[in-house]
């Protein structure tokens, strides 16, 4: 839950996410954890108006018509906004430690992600995932950035696993630190049209097995990202910026 | 300070930036922060090795020839690399709060950015710069990421201030919210050779004055960045990423 502030005014404009179903003449009842922000975090009272959205239903204007220590019930107005779709591009990452993954998941969210897809491979140190964790930091991405798509996070996979379920139809970029690989600005053009997944590996690199297997994989598109080595939450967001602007939705 | 793990062996392998004149036959005195990592943290002792470099003289293999509590001297062996340089594109932006400051001057150097300008724009709420601090950041992440070169800090300047002096060779390339300039990845094929900045706005955008100026300044370049509000730290990265790809030494 976050709150920008108008410049022109001073005031911030509150956008929650709400997981429950948006419509005209509807109401949304909140929980202890939004009440609270709303009610001592935000000050507000029975009666102020903020905007909700779902990631389904588009955005609403809402006002707070109930408001307790504990729960809130908002009644909602007009749809403000049609909801948008995210294009087809999944990221499939090795998690990382503690901010850096929050950030992985914040950032992927503004560079609109489709889906976030933790991969264990051979060499993932980090191999806990909290996913609670990573969707609250999509959701408060959203929230902030005036995003009506929250993407989902997927339960972390080995690679292994991810690899045997393929759909050939996916295109997998594959960033390849190896150097071998055309960089990602002249590969991506001549990629196939359609459902693709960026994947980033742990900060060791894909082991030798693993880098054959992707090699194998009919739909994999190994590219490069230039000379410098990047850590992986910022290869991941780079991959990310570039496919959105050459096949995404930046066009 | 820090050291990535070779994956293959397990063991930390230290890179340290050095402000110190590198070559054969040299040495280097290290200061109190440097030798407790090299001592304390990383448990080394006389005689150990590891690999300097100061962004100007390349990279150099380096034995701890004495080491005691708060000062330590490196004999420096051979030069392994030799000082490769970033393209001339300068990273123009607002300050933002706490870590996502730290973020941009670390991701910036990742992604090779020449020098790091932190700019006071009319509606800037964050006005205290602390450079030194952006600076630790951009030699960790050089540190730790293989870079030999670590941007240039230069202390905060107001916009107007940097507009009145800006060289009319260097390109601005100012990241428009507005949605009305041509997405990046358009508009900088057609850009003029040479160098370039990118200018990143505070979290409420430019104000009329601004704009305007913005829009009279032959050398700036307007450019769109998708159909999300991106947070400015990720509009800094994205824009970065598309920049080198394009331009820069990702071809």
């Amino acid at each position: 839950m976050a709150a920008p502030v108008d410049p022109e005014t001073g005031k911030a404009h509150i956008r929650l996410f709400v997981d429950q179903p948006l419509c005209a003449g509807g109401a949304v009842d909140l929980q202890a954890e939004p009440t609270h922000y709303l009610r001592n975090v935000m000050r507000r009272k029975v009666g102020d108006s903020l905007a909700v959205f779902n990631g389904a239903d588009g955005e609403w204007s809402a006002t707070i018509a109930a408001l307790d220590r504990k729960s809130a019930r908002l009644s909602l107005g007009a749809c403000i906004r049609p909801q948008s779709r995210n294009p087809d591009i999944w990221l499939v990452f090795a998690p990382v430690k503690g901010a850096r993954m929050d950030f992985i998941a914040q950032k992927a969210t503004e560079l609109g992600a489709g889906v976030l897809v933790p991969v264990l491979t051979h060499r993932t140190v980090v191999r806990k995932v909290n996913v609670p964790r990573l969707r609250a930091n999509a959701v408060e991405a959203a929230e902030q950035c005036n995003c009506l798509v929250v993407p989902p996070v997927h339960e972390a996979v080995t690679l292994d696993r991810l690899l045997d379920d393929w759909d050939p139809a996916r295109t997998l970029i594959h960033c390849d630190e190896s150097g071998a690989a055309p960089p990602i600005q002249e590969a991506l053009p001549g990629a196939p049209e359609g459902p693709a997944a960026i994947l980033i590996g742990p900060e060791g690199g894909f082991d030798r097995a693993e880098r054959d297997r992707l090699r194998r994989l009919p739909s994999a598109l190994a590219v490069g990202l230039g000379p410098r080595i990047m850590r992986a939450d910022t290869a991941a967001l780079a991959a990310l910026a570039l496919w959105q602007a050459i096949r995404g939705d930046w066009r």
